[in-house]
């Protein structure tokens, strides 16, 4: 599509800004990033996000969509090409169901086996273990959560690739382990080499200093 | 459609069951309604939502949907009488943004103004008249947040027609002011009086009690 004006205000080391750049490049659309400094905002963004003050914001030919969800479908609805959802009705539910699934619990759970102590901790590794689990079972005998071609899980729950291991590292407990997930791991390593997927991840490393300070300010 | 078995899985009390049940009633769709008791949880939510067990669930010819935002766009998708989503791109991420705002923000905030106390219950108040703010801006000069017919974010901000002033009375603050939002307040009035919706509407004094309980448990 010709004269469209696509812009996106991100984070680098958001996994709810990735999904959208991931779905962006996935689609071939052009867009122009813009890196939002979160400790300072800019107008722009408190200008396109007045409720949540917060990235993602795409603007699409100067309207705003703010939330990832929201973003995603967005996008899938406009262009049609390398679709991210399901078309079929209970196909899609299921999708729906499942991008949000990394977000309302294993994004917390791994936090609290970083942060807190004692049973809390416990409880909390637990809980991701169960998670983790559902994903296994999810993904077995497929290449993706999507099929055969990436789609809105995979890029949802995409963080996993590498903040899975940096919260090991933080709560200094083995969750991702190859022998209860096998399934999970080989999508980790076969989503994280995938083409586009592996250009916009970003550096472990500074990714771990990124996390760090996060968890740190959370304790 | 004929030959379709529509059932829900639901609670009386849940504001998150009550948008699912409100959608089905709009769209005339014959369901069967079972009351789930979370205390002790069925056989039947077990298996169709072991994820989560959670309600609401919609079984559709025998396949389980979970989850509201889901399963209301799951009703929109397949039954389209009385839609609740715009068919424009943008307005159909606005409203799904909207949609979504006030399980996101407000029903948290609610619940901290009546649990918390001091500077926290004072940041709490501020921030739930922040929100009022945004929403009284939404639904300015509009008979619905849909517009002139109920949609998707009057489904799901519906739970403000009777639980708002209930948080109101739990925290002993004074919120839901008609002078400060005088549309949102036109609001509540217009949609509490609905046709199937007012139909649909708990008891004020037994969710009264039950909002108390719950309360109660998280302090």
């Amino acid at each position: 599509m010709a004269d469209e004006e696509v812009k996106v205000l991100s984070t680098w080391s958001s996994p709810f800004c990735l999904r959208v750049v991931w779905a962006l490049r996935l689609k071939g659309i052009e867009y122009e990033y813009i890196e939002e400094d979160l400790s300072n905002k800019s107008p722009l963004l408190l200008q396109y996000n007045p409720v949540h003050k917060k990235v993602p914001v795409l603007v699409h030919n100067g309207k705003p969509v703010c939330e990832s969800f929201v973003i995603l479908e967005y996008l899938d609805h406009i262009w049609k090409q390398n679709r991210i959802l399901p078309d079929h009705p209970h196909e899609r539910a299921m999708a729906r169901f499942w991008a949000r699934f990394g977000d309302d619990k294993l994004l917390h759970l791994f936090t609290m086996t970083a942060i807190k102590h004692g049973k809390e901790k416990e409880e909390a590794f637990e809980a991701v273990l169960e998670c983790l689990k559902a994903l296994e079972e999810e993904v077995k005998g497929k290449k993706f959560f999507g099929g055969e071609e990436i789609g809105v899980v995979d890029l949802c729950i995409g963080w996993l690739v590498n903040l899975g291991s940096l919260f090991e590292e933080a709560a200094d407990l083995k969750m991702l382990d190859e022998n209860r997930f096998p399934s999970l791991l080989k999508w980790i390593d076969r989503f994280s080499k995938a083409p586009i997927i592996k250009d916009e991840l970003p550096s472990r490393d500074k990714l771990a200093s990124t996390l760090h300070l996060a968890l740190k300010s959370l304790k």
